[in-house]
């Protein structure tokens, strides 16, 4: 099961709002269809956006009919522009889009054509890199792993949200492959069900051992000493080690906190963004009502009901025991040690 | 809207699984279609259970054929512990059958015709009751609400899961109704949605404010100061004031005690169960799998995946800042002072 694909001149990607129901590969020929793909959560994740938005912005560079690279870089910056307004949270999309436009300046190309290669080249290399991190992250991540843990997670921080192997995923696979009898508890996380949908479906096909709960049982199960940790992606890290993810994040780090459990958050370290110095800077992507009062179209609420569906919260970084990054683990105190770093 | 009405000889009971899609009641004849009522949850809430209970066994009264007052008394203990093997966590349950029981064996009655009567008598008795004592736990719950409170409540302890007006929802009434200009913040609480179908339903039809929001979605509102407290009723309270009541119940608890926000619990003295010393000694439904990995018949979740499903969870007593009862508020200590409103 692969998230995204380059084929014959196209980004495929997994068309995530189908599964479990169904494994549908949608081709993006155009920027704009990655851009719809984004925004309707086609693929979703931050790390999967930002090699997502890459292959757009390439696939947008593949589009301009100008022999110009001057007229080409500026054309570029538009399409990115646009790629870049599709979802506000998620740093690694305007880190990834930064990079690829970075490639384009900075590159001593003499020809448009060659300047489109070497955008593909680079969404490429994203891609690949961001398959590593992953790989790294788990390797760090499964240091913190007991033998035979109960492990929460929280939405889907998966291979599905990444290039590959999933960062929150990623240790849970490091720790089940060096044989560590893990079992899993996935939070279903409502409203668009990223962990009964492809948080239990990516480790039932891995023969990962998973039970599926609803975000209000979490709570539940710490209090009856069946968890041992969590552990969660994120969309963005600020400088002070806060943490945006998926909406109901924070409630697991109240829990944990109130419980003594260790909450871990696994990223790459395109998801920290240095610029901003705390959570309260971090825009929340507030989405449909319809999400809320529908499931798979099947209405379960009064109409016209008011609904306020926020897609993230953010958790201070008192609440995180670790940052597990592809670079090595960091603890607090995190202004000093994210820093650290990326030095 | 009437959650149940005895009407030619049957129990009408307003069908809430298919609440907010249909407005449909169904018609109990014998005490097993009450039974089974009770258990598919047509009928649900722990006052409204303990009163279609008792409706269910004077129903069960009617269908005896025994002219034998002995006889008939003998085969309505085995009415009633057939009702009340249908659901083991609401106390109400055992309370009203245990009343309608107990009503049976010391009434003077010399003939079955009289029991029979006099059983329905009773069930009438203890919905009435049930209506009188929310208005009650309105009255007393209201001084604790202040002008232009923004509430939150879990799941659904309204008119639906009483005989009319509701406990966390009597209370809510009754500071609308005081012109308070209040609002509701809704947890749709999963996996039955309760909150989302009958809670959202039963506002918006009495035009007080709501909005719904998926149960991870409370956390984020309290960080962010968009709630003054939280009423949720009850299902079972113990004589230590620890709080059965359903699933996400206590992590709303929790999440209150991290902001510094009152938790309140509604209910009336039928769920009071002073032969509990504490929580722990609360058995604790576990539901089908089936009620997780689908929404109103809508497959969400990887076919065969292992799922928890407890119905309901404990809130110790510390994190319960007043219990709402229809003889007054109890503050702790509990122990004494729930011992205190039964003298």
């Amino acid at each position: 099961m692969e998230t995204m694909k380059w084929e014959d001149g196209s980004l495929k990607l997994l068309d995530q709002t189908k599964l479990p129901l169904e494994v549908n590969y949608v081709a993006c020929k155009t920027a704009e269809e990655v851009a719809d793909a984004i925004k309707s959560m086609k693929v979703r994740g931050a790390p999967a956006i930002g090699a997502a938005a890459a292959y757009g912005l390439a696939l947008g560079g593949f589009g301009l009919c100008t022999d110009d690279p001057v007229d080409f870089k500026r054309e570029l910056k538009q399409i990115s522009d646009m790629l870049a307004a599709t979802r506000p949270t998620a740093v690694n999309l305007f880190w990834a889009l930064r990079r690829m436009v970075d490639t384009a300046e900075k590159a001593s190309a003499n020809s448009v054509s060659e300047l489109k290669d070497i955008l593909l080249q680079e969404a490429e290399a994203i891609f690949m890199e961001d398959l590593e991190m992953n790989r790294s992250i788990g390797r760090f991540g499964n240091e913190l792993i007991p033998e035979g843990a109960r492990i929460l997670t929280h939405c889907n921080a998966g291979a599905l949200a990444t290039a590959g192997f999933g960062t929150a995923l990623g240790v849970i696979r490091a720790a089940h492959e060096t044989g560590k009898n893990i079992q899993v508890f996935a939070d279903e996380t409502r409203p668009l069900l990223q962990g009964a949908r492809l948080t239990a479906w990516e480790l039932v096909q891995d023969k990962i051992p998973v039970t599926l709960i609803t975000d209000n049982m979490a709570g539940y199960l710490m209090k009856k000493g069946m968890i041992d940790l969590a552990v969660v992606g994120a969309d963005r890290i600020t400088a002070n080690g806060d943490v945006a993810n998926k909406i109901g994040t924070y409630t697991v780090a109240v829990l944990c906190k109130e419980h003594n459990i260790p909450f871990y958050v696994a990223a790459p370290i395109s998801t920290i963004d240095m610029k901003l110095d705390s959570g309260d800077d971090i825009p929340i992507e507030e989405r449909e009502s319809i999400e809320v009062t529908s499931v798979f179209g099947q209405v379960v609420a009064p109409k016209d009901v008011k609904v306020f569906n926020p897609a993230f919260d953010v958790t201070p970084n008192e609440l995180v025991t670790a940052i597990i990054t592809d670079r090595g683990v960091v603890r607090p105190h995190y202004k000093e040690n994210l820093l650290k770093i990326f030095s």
